[in-house]
C-alpha cells in the first residue's frame, strides 16, 4: 500500500506485468434497458430478459449468437434460469463478480477477456434490480444476516454504533476527508446540482423535469452528516444489459462500436465493503486509484485525455473522491473542483455522469453508467460531449472495484 | 438441444467459433491442500489460507506474485477478507462461478483466460469447505431458504415429494437411465470398488486403509433407490488450491507444469441444479456432453487419447454417466463398462479418479480431482498411470458444468 500512500505507482518494484491483450481487442456492440421506475411491478427475471433482448436486437444479433453471460453475485436471477428463459443453446462462458457496486466494469473486463481468447463469441453483461419496490440497500434492514456469516461478520463492529446503511458507512470516511482537507460542505452540493441538470435533458431519468438549485441542495434534509438527501442516489427498479464481442466482429455489426481500450479490477488489503476504517489513509479510495493506474497504463492515456467520466456515485462524495483518485484534480480538491459546476458540466474540463448518474438517472448498480458511456461513444447522449473520443467509467467507491475506458 | 439428442455435434449449424487462445497457453504450476478430515475444528478462511500458501510455496512463488483469485459463489470465505488475510498487494482479477460442483474447472478456465490476456499474472483458484463438520449438503436441512428465492423456487415442485437431497434428486434421472438401458444394478457397484482401491494407495484419502469388495457394496444400505451408501461421496472438511500462470512463465518455475490444453464451461436450457426432469432425454447430461465436445475441439484430441480421467462424482452414477457423455463408452453402457473394474482401473482403458475421487478421497467440491490431475502430469500420484500425457477433469454432473484437459 505504500505506493498508494505516496500516490506514486512504482511498476519497477512490482513483478513484471504482461502485455494486456484485451487492450482495444473487444467492444460493446449492443445496449438495452427497461424503463427505470419507482415500482416496476415486475419480476427481476422478466426485466433482465427485456433488457437483454433489447441489447441483442440493438446489436443486430439474435439470441442464437449469445454464448456468454456476466453477472453480479448479488444478482437474484440465476444463470441457469436465465439460460432457459432466453433459450440460449449452450452457454460457453459465465462468471459472477462479488463486492456489489464495484463489479459493473469487472463484468466488462471478464467479457473482454472471454472474447479476446475465443472462450466465447458474444457475452451478455447485465444487472436487474428492484431496488425501489424490493429490498432497498439504504433502508438498513436485511443486514442482520451479515452477523451470521463469516465474510461480513466485521459489520458487527459498526452496527451497534448505528452504522447500518451504506450512507452511514461512507459518512465516516467522508468526514475524515473533510477534516483532513478542510473541505467546505457547500462545495459538495454542486456535484448533485450538475447531475440533476444532466438528468433534466434525459427523458429516461427518474428526476427528468425535476431541477434543483444549489439552494435546494443546502436546504435539503441532513441524512447522515455531512450527507444530505440530495447527496444520495435514487432508489429505482430496472434492468440494463450490454453485449461484448471482439473488435473484429464489431466492425460488421449494426451500431458504432464502443471499443474497450482498457478494463481493470482492483482489491487492496484492508478493503471492506465501504467500512475500511482501519487503513491509511482512511479517507482515500486505494482500489479506485489502482484501477485508474491500471486503466491509464493499459490504455496508454492519462486523465488529461479523457473526454467524459461516468463515475459510480451512490452518494455525491463517492463521485467527488473518485475525481481525485483518478487524477482529474488534486487530492483534497475534489469539492473545490466542483464549485460552481463548470469543471464537471458538459463543455467543462471533465463532464461527468451525463445521463444523471446514480444520483439523478437511476440506480442500476452502475449499468446505466456503462450504457451512457456507450451512448457518448455513439454520439447519441442527451448530454452529448462534442467530439468525445474517450469515456472513463468506474465501479463503486470505497470497496474492491473496477473501471474501464471506452474509445470511439 | 437437437444436436445433443442426436449426439451429433454440428459446428456447421452454429455461429463460427474463434480460435481458442487459452489452448496450451496456460498451466497449473502449484498445488496445495490441507489435511482432509471429518472435523477440521477450523474456520474455512484459515483452511483456505493454508491451502493457498501451500500452493504458492509449491510453485516456488511468494504471495507478492499473486494478483488473481478464482472461487465458487458458494465459497464462504470472501474475496476482500482473503486479500487482507493473505496480504495480497492488489488483486487485479477475480470472479466467482455459480452452480456448485460444476464450477471447479470453470475457475481454471477463467484463470487461463486471465493470464492468457495478461489481465493477471498468477491466479489462485481455490475451495475451502467444512462439509462434514459444518453444513452438509446431503442432510436435507438448510434448503428451506430455496423456497424464498426466485432462482431456486422450482425446488418447491420437488421438496413435497421427499426429494430433499442431491442424492434423491439424482436418483430420479438415475432410475430413468436404468430403465431406458436395462442397467444391471450390480454393475454400478464396481465404480465404488475401484475408487476405494485407489483411495487405499493414497494416505491422504479419508478411506485409506478401508478397502471394500463388491459384496460389501451389495450389502451396503440402500439410501435412495437405486443408490446405496457406498454410491455416495464422503463428507469431509478441507481446502485445496492451485496456481495458474502462462505456459511461458511456467517453464521457469519449480515444478513440472501441467499445461492446460483446453478448458470449457457449458450450460444448456432446461438445466436445473440436479433436477432437470423436464428435458429430453431426462437421463442424459447434456452440459457434460457439450463440455466434452468443446474440450476435444479445442484440444484437438478425442476420448481415445485421454490417459486418465478425474470425474466429479458426488455419487457413483454421476461418474458412470460421464463416462458415456465423454465418449469413453457408448450411451447406456457405462455400468457394463465398469463391470469387474478392469476398464477403469490403473492399467485399464481409462483409469479414473486415481486419488479415490469424491467417493473415497474427499469432497473438496472437485478441487481434489484437479490436484490429482496435476499429480498425474507430474508423475507423483500414488496411483500413477504410467506414461500418462493427458488427463481430463470434469465438474459436477446433472447441472451446468465445466471441464479441462491437462497435458504433461
Amino acid at each position: 500500500m505504500q505506493e498508494y500512500i505516496d500516490r506514486k505507482f512504482r511498476p519497477d518494484r512490482r513483478p513484471p506485468v504482461s502485455a494486456n491483450t484485451i487492450h482495444d481487442n473487444a467492444a460493446i456492440v449492443g445496449i438495452g434497458q427497461t424503463a427505470y421506475t419507482r415500482n416496476s411491478e415486475r419480476d427481476e427475471l422478466d426485466m433482465a430478459c427485456e433488457a437483454i433482448r433489447n441489447a441483442v436486437a440493438d446489436a443486430g444479433l439474435t439470441m442464437a449468437d449469445i454464448d456468454g453471460l456476466e453477472a453480479f453475485t448479488l444478482e437474484r436471477t440465476s444463470m441457469p434460469t436465465l439460460v432457459g428463459a432466453l433459450g440460449i443453446q449452450n452457454l460457453r462462458f459465465s462468471s459472477e463478480i462479488s463486492y456489489g457496486g464495484g463489479a459493473a466494469c469487472a463484468n466488462i473486463m471478464q467479457a473482454a477477456a472471454a472474447v479476446t481468447t475465443g472462450v466465447a463469441n458474444y457475452v451478455v453483461c447485465y444487472r436487474s434490480l428492484n431496488e425501489a419496490s424490493g429490498h432497498r440497500y439504504g433502508r438498513g434492514d436485511g443486514y442482520a444476516t451479515y452477523l451470521s456469516e463469516a465474510p461480513t461478520l466485521h459489520y458487527g463492529y459498526y452496527f451497534p454504533f448505528g452504522l447500518l446503511t451504506p450512507l452511514s458507512w461512507a459518512s465516516m470516511y467522508g468526514r475524515r476527508w473533510m477534516h483532513e482537507f478542510d473541505v467546505d460542505p457547500d462545495d459538495i452540493g454542486w456535484y448533485s446540482v450538475v447531475l440533476r441538470e444532466n438528468a433534466n435533458r434525459n427523458p429516461n431519468a427518474i428526476f427528468y423535469d425535476k431541477p434543483i438549485t444549489i439552494d435546494d441542495y443546502r436546504a435539503s434534509q441532513m441524512i447522515v452528516e455531512p450527507l444530505r438527501l440530495f447527496d444520495c442516489c435514487v432508489d429505482t427498479d430496472g434492468a440494463a444489459a450490454v453485449i461484448v464481442t471482439t473488435a473484429e466482429r464489431a466492425k460488421d455489426l449494426k451500431q458504432t462500436p464502443a471499443y474497450i481500450l482498457a478494463a481493470a479490477q482492483a482489491s487492496t488489503p484492508e478493503s471492506e465493503i465501504q467500512t475500511s476504517y482501519n487503513r491509511t489513509p482512511m479517507s482515500g479510495l486505494p482500489d479506485t486509484w489502482y484501477v485508474g493506474q491500471e486503466l491509464y497504463r493499459v490504455a496508454g492515456v492519462g486523465p488529461q485525455d479523457i473526454d467524459v467520466a461516468e463515475l459510480y456515485d451512490p452518494f455525491s462524495l463517492g463521485g467527488i473522491l473518485q475525481l481525485e483518485e483518478l487524477g482529474f484534480c488534486e487530492r483534497g480538491e475534489g469539492a473545490a473542483f466542483c464549485r460552481g459546476g463548470d469543471n464537471i458540466r458538459v463543455g467543462g474540463k471533465i463532464p461527468i455522469n451525463t445521463s444523471g448518474g446514480l444520483l439523478s438517472e437511476a440506480y442500476i448498480h452502475g449499468y446505466n453508467l456503462i450504457i451512457e458511456a456507450v451512448r457518448q461513444m455513439r454520439g447519441t447522449s442527451t448530454s452529448q460531449v462534442e467530439g468525445a473520443e474517450l469515456t472513463l467509467v468506474t465501479g463503486g467507491p470505497g470497496l474492491p472495484t473496477s473501471g474501464m475506458i471506452l474509445r470511439k
